[in-house]
């Protein structure tokens, strides 16, 4: 059978086994097992948020409000926007599959950082729109300008802080970026760790309501599966202009929430002290490995985030450490297929920072 | 802002009040309201699944397993067939997504029933395919037949038993369909309510292992949100020749299942007893409503499904009837937007049955 074009340039997923599965092949035990590779919040979920969805798991038969009235009320009050200017999406990733879809078609340009979030580029090769990509590794917004300019773009992707790098612009470059831009060219300011960053360094934080006020072409994107502690139950945000709104929701499928994902995001948003306690945590335990990485040397780049990058030595193989720390239960994300000799690892509890460093010595 | 031509032709979906809400503005307490609308299984979730996912509520930072293995060799089990001739959708309607994203572009025709399934047309939409629709109420498959030779559309969907009129098609007719259409024309077999149609007569059960080795361009549709009681947590699926599969897995998006919803529904399908005694129950409670038609003199489509649908007469009028109900607190389906005097409802407890015949009564 023949399918679109498309579908041609695009590698099928091979899901495998999960790799706690691998790392049990090893011989250990799952409770052996630590997982610093998928940026989840080591503290788990809102005790509040945990008891909320306990109280209604009896009602999964039924549809979920597809109004989203609760956590849009939430949304609209913490940003101080209006529930029309919100989308909520199965993770921020399919706002971004909505902008996409909306936006760009085979013959368009979308535009983003040499090293960003893998999702942009898969979902602009679902619609076969050309991929551009700055040369920098950290984002550099006169690069970006001039590749505006020169390429013209449908959308341009800034992702800040950056995965899987962890840096961060200012906000203030930011917004004298997007004074440049035209307005019929989409930009998409990804905040998903924006948490993480506020409380580190607070010219980081994007001013939502603002930006969308003054800029009618942007869309803010933020997510409940870092900071908040939802990373299994997929949801997250996006907030523009009304008028991108109206047109993300036509390509909105019906009930793409579950019923216990609003209700685990509507009270997650709603208990600050979680993610307060969160981030404090986190910024507490990435000196520990920034103080590590001065130790033995090895360059890291400066994170707003909940992960931490080793830019490994020339004689250092990230392909090679990844594994030797596979075999040892812990697991954590090589960025070779970024073409970076590097690792990415999520700043765990106290417990697991402590292993991580134990083990990882045994490698450098 | 210029978006993408397609987005013209599509309505944005205005979500308004959840309807519970419109209700409570007559006046009625949230315990006096029955929801008959959205066919959700009146006997709730399986125990075991509802004890399944309360056991792992403290896991929702953590982002599901995104081989699903688990569910994966459940869904294998229960059809004989292999891993890699499946995938799961959040609902079947995403599975429906990918397939018209796959296989059909602006200049396609999509062939469907005049009366189905809302998704097929809105997903076509999407794409700005051309739409193609029976003239008759019913699946008629000589009528889908001639229209495939005259329009020659790259998909068909077949709904059976179909939604929203309730009635189901011959196994065996269907097969001999599928053996007149051309191998690169995909057809969708849509049996979202396929449990309830097998439980009432099984002439009607789709015999999906030798469906999908037989014809490799059929994609059966199943779903948990119906018959298995989990409306609310998203989850269907597709089973189908794993070429199809492949190029589907290409355009499913990482995490598309909560990690609550994948043990909810792994569970949920072990659980036959549950799913036995909801279609057993359902049989039984549709015997009144067919009972109750007859006394009142009301044509009814015969239902292989948890809904039925009656067909009123001239000097009934379904938007009223169901705007009077409404005011009572018993919520049902008013056809007319599908050009249908009728009104749907779903099949509920005994409780829930008798409060709608009392009162509906009142409006007849």
């Amino acid at each position: 059978m023949k399918f679109n074009k498309n579908l041609e340039n695009i590698k099928t997923y091979e899901t495998g086994k999960p790799i706690e599965l691998v790392v049990r092949e090893f011989g250990i035990e799952p409770k052996d097992i630590i997982k610093l590779a998928s940026n989840e919040n080591p503290y788990g979920t809102s005790p509040k948020a945990v008891a909320a969805v306990s109280d209604i798991v009896t009602k999964m038969a039924l549809y979920p409000d597809d109004s989203m009235i609760k956590l849009k009320n939430g949304l609209s009050k913490r940003f101080d926007v209006e529930n029309e200017n919100i989308i909520i999406g199965s993770g921020s990733d399919q706002v971004i599959e909505f902008l996409i879809h909306a936006k760009a078609s085979s013959s368009s340009k979308i535009l983003m950082n040499s090293i960003t979030f893998a999702m942009y580029e898969i979902y602009a090769k679902h619609v076969g729109a050309n991929i551009i990509k700055t040369a920098s590794q950290e984002h550099d917004l006169d690069e970006f300008y001039a590749l505006y300019k020169e390429e013209k773009p449908e959308i341009i992707f800034i992702c800040t802080p950056n995965n899987p790098t962890g840096d961060a612009l200012d906000a203030q470059k930011i917004y004298d970026f997007l004074k440049k831009i035209d307005s019929d060219t989409l930009v998409v300011i990804d905040g998903a760790y924006m948490e993480y960053a506020i409380a580190k360094d607070s010219s980081k934080e994007i001013a939502v309501k603002k930006l969308i006020e003054e800029f009618d072409n942007v869309v803010y994107l933020g997510t409940f599966s870092k900071a908040y502690g939802l990373g299994g139950m997929r949801v997250g945000y996006g907030v523009a202009d009304h008028n991108i709104i109206k047109e993300l929701y036509k390509l909105r499928p019906p009930f793409n929430i579950t019923t216990l994902s609003l209700e685990a995001a509507s009270v997650a948003l709603s208990d600050e002290e979680f993610v307060k306690k969160s981030v404090t945590l986190n910024l507490e335990q990435m000196k520990r490995y920034e103080q590590f990485a001065k130790e033995q040397k090895i360059d890291i780049i400066n994170s707003y985030t909940n992960f931490i990058t080793f830019c490994l030595n020339s004689n250092q193989d990230s392909t090679k450490i990844s594994n030797s720390l596979l075999k040892k239960g812990m697991i954590v994300r090589d960025l070779s297929s970024y073409n970076m000799n590097a690792i990415r690892v999520t700043i765990g509890t106290e417990e697991q920072n402590s292993r991580f460093f134990e083990l990882v010595k045994q490698f450098l």
